[in-house]
């Protein structure tokens, strides 16, 4: 007997397993190879998304139903392997969100964390904590759990973004708390780049205290970001399965920007071709540069800017990029690390 | 609209969501309010095991299947909400675990945390990293991930313990690595009784470098900790809703005592009355000592020793005691708390 | 008896301590009064050195000893109540250093951290760790323990900055280590601004280890301090002790940008005048911008952009400013927080 | 020119330093090579104190002044190389204390941190936050910073204890604090060893909060320690520098039992002779059982139970017993931890 095989069924036990059944019990031994499994084995399977086929059905929604009918008007992006469960890997959410101009996504507030990564438009504006911050191409922007939101459109053009949420983990734990605002918009009530000013600087309130494990900062902007992987390109120091990858920081306690999800910026030069790697957290990518090619377990994913693919746990993925490339991603690995069940094998590298 | 509403469903909504089908797109405005709920919501259900019953039938399952063909005996606890899903909890594993006079639980190792209760039986031994311990009634000892484990019974008495695992968690994550080992035992290279007396002296190794996330002490005595709430009830400070109750600790950070799963001991004085309290973290308990009923969510469980109940998340829950009495019990708060998710009411108390 | 008067003096005990002298042993309780105090009571004064009148005998000193022979041509700011222990406060160090154009500070490193804090002149490097930096006005410097570092002047006007040094702390630990570097300079291995895109923008590298306690940050601009400040001053916040007070944080753990020495930059509005306040960290402030008066222990000190005055443990500081002020302080904040023994105190406001 | 020489001097340059005299200021040059020196280099010595002669003369104070007149009884230990500080390394204190049969030291409270480690005599106690604990040989005791204490002796024989304190710290930080309690003792108000169940088994209080940096257990009992001692040496895994080597710890956050001083309590088998080892921690050590002689920079010091002995930062030191020898030992270890200075060496090991 082992981990893997199931002891034979007799009629015996069959009969065993019936009666136990009515007092809410069931054997182990009949289950145990699926439930303890010898390497990660979910239904999640690797996806690409066009982005433009996507945004032509975000924009045919946006004449089907008002962003405030909707309450958020989101097209989810569900991986093929698990359809109907709202999830683009076993614990994370995606979806694609459409802001008209002129329309306003009500303020609500929930346990879930969010982030949203900017694909289209600029200057619609996000409202968190009295704050109102603009966003613009490839801003990544974090709306904390439990804290007010809403998102108001008052350019002239669509504004659509993907969103990345933890829907799944919230809702596994049984742990999910929601309540709309008494109004559409939330009270503005500090300047727009005060908590960019008071957090971002690499200083702090010399008394701040924080009361939330999501950082403080809740747009990271894009310009800065990618300028600073511009400088740090220069020094020709690239990893073999990941270029020059940095990951998004609570400026707080240096940790991860949000308590459930790990987002990251990284930067393939041109022509680069990074050796296989595989770890235990699926993770979704959003290239906002370059065009490439990514190989997940054995399957070739062409990409160009904006589109979205997702990698499952534990499946080797490899990239290779025509012209220099970034790409944005994020998955659940802070909570896999917290949890002790990260892990990461970079192959032949 | 609102969090908690529908939009409605119209033919050219439907035609629309029929064809982003298609490619692996559907509406967030349709599931929303069943995927961000304004609380808690899971199929978990209150559930109170006679272990008198439960005992039988693991006896019975004794001559059915042997230890080693079964690789564990166990019959799971598997809450009546979530039948065919191998949990107690949204997040949780529980289960029965026999091991007969002269048999082996064989050696292996898995991603997976497990504790371990001792219900019944003195002196069979489990193995961790190279140790031994004995185990006595009350006994709470920890199989850490990643660690080989292996269980055995030269006493001339059957061995009981409940087993709490994570087992869900590292699934729901995509995180499962397990294998067996080349015999059914593992080596003993240690002194039974070395890793209590290097980390459970309120001491350390000066130089000790700590590279997993449980505790190094395998084995809690339960005489320890029983003496030391005896000690402590002479204080008569009793919480309105917990008595006195303690958290087994980790001694290299003074954290929760494994990674995922939250250990608890309680005691409640004769005739006390706990106040209504209610939390996230959806709870097992077993008393080992006393009589009394337990109200979960408007029902009444009443319980002596030994019996298993479970607490679902959010659900209100008060304990009366007839004599004195002591409950273990375990939850996921560890996970919750790190995830930023726990959150817990104490009601008018 | 108690903690503040010592008992009497008799022939016989004095025969007593003379014997036990010869063994290296004393009486407590004819020292335990100074030793053991009330409250603190160090040798260290209230004192203000004037900018102008400072650099003068600085750029004197220019003539006298080249940076080469003098290694560091610095003039110790030594606190009045302290003269021949090197010390502005019971803990820090203060001093001024010239680099004359075209002069090197030759490359060494020791267990001592130090802050420069630019004063005057513009464009002349630090480096550290293979990579320079160009200091302007206000700029923040660090030159981490252990870590190789040299200064040059290749700009065509003297340079002058504040120095702010551990090497009270590090001398009363019996801790030092120091050596001096092969050649003059270092070796430039890393492109200017590296270690800030790296390290300062809110990001870091996916698998950074910090192997130190100092920032790996090590200049923090002054242009981009003050532009935070100026952002945050539109909140209309202000602390009645501290006006609007920030810390420079260590981006890895947001904790402070030195193991020993605590960095602020604060501003005070036009007109502002703060409430009393007292703290066991004696400080070391130097105005950027704006005049105002400091009330310390009672003594006014009137200062100008580019003065330098210190406040001691305990005694009570407030500040009233002219026109809007900018100040830079440090202290062994961090250290006594670490060690459990700051405390603080805001009187009546 | 380097870090160890000194400029010549000039009668220009005797001028100029006479001249900036005036002004609080100083030249580094002239200074340099003694305030950053390459290694360690106080004044601290070796030294042994023989327990008995020690002894002898705390008896004599006894008849001299009384626990109360004193405050507290105590022969300070100092060191020969650093007479009239009050101190037995650069940062620590060390002393003897005498409680007479009927004798009450006062209660009062001070910032600084102190530790007692019995020597003589059977249940005295000491009183912290309305505990008292009755101390036996060998016993570690705490009285954290900030808490009242007191002790009294109602037992028929003097006791007789090594006091720890990190009086030099506190006075270097100009952080002292001291209050005398309104009665001789503090009321009693929970009951011996409530403190060590609550805290020292394993478990913690499920809602504790952590108010203070030091452990919240205040007796280590010696007979629990050393029964650790016991168990773990027939493990026969011996550190060739240090035997078999612990540290007490803080259960709240497995970090150091105090906030400014590291104990340590070690066993050295029958015959073993230790490798050389140094570090910056200069170290105070008291032998609880076995004879044995430690080389110290190069001189020998015999000793035997109950002797007290130091040795200095960065000095060489090596152990040889005859019989098993058990050492209980203390420094500033956490302290220079925390601050980044913690240097060690472990020679040829």
């Amino acid at each position: 007997m082992s981990l893997t095989e199931k002891p034979e069924e007799t009629p015996e036990r069959q009969e065993f397993y019936a009666r136990i059944d009515k007092h809410a019990m069931t054997p182990l031994w009949t289950v145990l190879s699926n439930i303890i499994t010898p390497e990660p084995k979910s239904a999640c399977q690797p996806h690409l998304w066009k982005y433009d086929a996507a945004k032509a059905f975000l924009l045919e929604s946006g004449s089907l139903i008002t962003a405030k009918e909707a309450e958020r008007r989101v097209l989810i992006l569900e991986n093929p392997g698990m359809r109907g469960s709202s999830r683009i890997t076993t614990s994370l959410y995606a979806g694609l969100q459409l802001v008209m101009p002129g329309e306003v996504a009500p303020a609500h507030r929930h346990s879930q964390s969010a982030l949203r990564f900017v694909l289209d438009g600029a200057g619609a504006h996000t409202a968190v904590n009295g704050e109102r911050t603009n966003m613009q191409f490839g801003d990544f922007v974090i709306t904390p759990p439990g804290a007010w939101h809403d998102h108001g459109n008052t350019t002239d053009q669509p504004m659509i973004w993907l969103d990345g949420l933890d829907i799944p983990i919230v809702g596994f734990f049984d742990a999910s708390f929601a309540e709309g605002y008494s109004d559409d918009e939330q009270l503005v009530s500090r300047k727009t780049g005060d908590s960019f000013a008071r957090y971002g600087a690499n200083m702090l309130p010399v008394d701040h205290q924080q009361d939330r494990l999501a950082s403080p900062i809740f747009n990271y902007p894009y310009a800065r970001s990618r300028e600073a992987l511009e400088v740090m390109k220069a020094q020709d120091e690239w990893d073999p399965c990941h270029g020059l990858k940095m990951r998004y920081v609570n400026p707080v306690d240096g940790g991860w920007a949000m308590p459930t999800i790990s987002p990251f910026l990284q930067l393939l030069p041109k022509g680069f071709k990074t050796a296989s790697y595989r770890s235990t957290d699926a993770t979704v990518y959003v290239p906002t540069e370059g065009h490439g090619r990514s190989t997940i377990d054995g399957k070739v994913f062409a990409w160009g800017p904006k589109d979205i693919f997702v990698v499952p746990s534990w499946k080797w993925v490899s990239h290779e990029v025509d012209d220099e490339a970034v790409l944005f991603s994020y998955s659940d690995r802070v909570a896999q690390q917290k949890l002790g069940l990260f892990r990461d094998d970079r192959g032949n590298s």
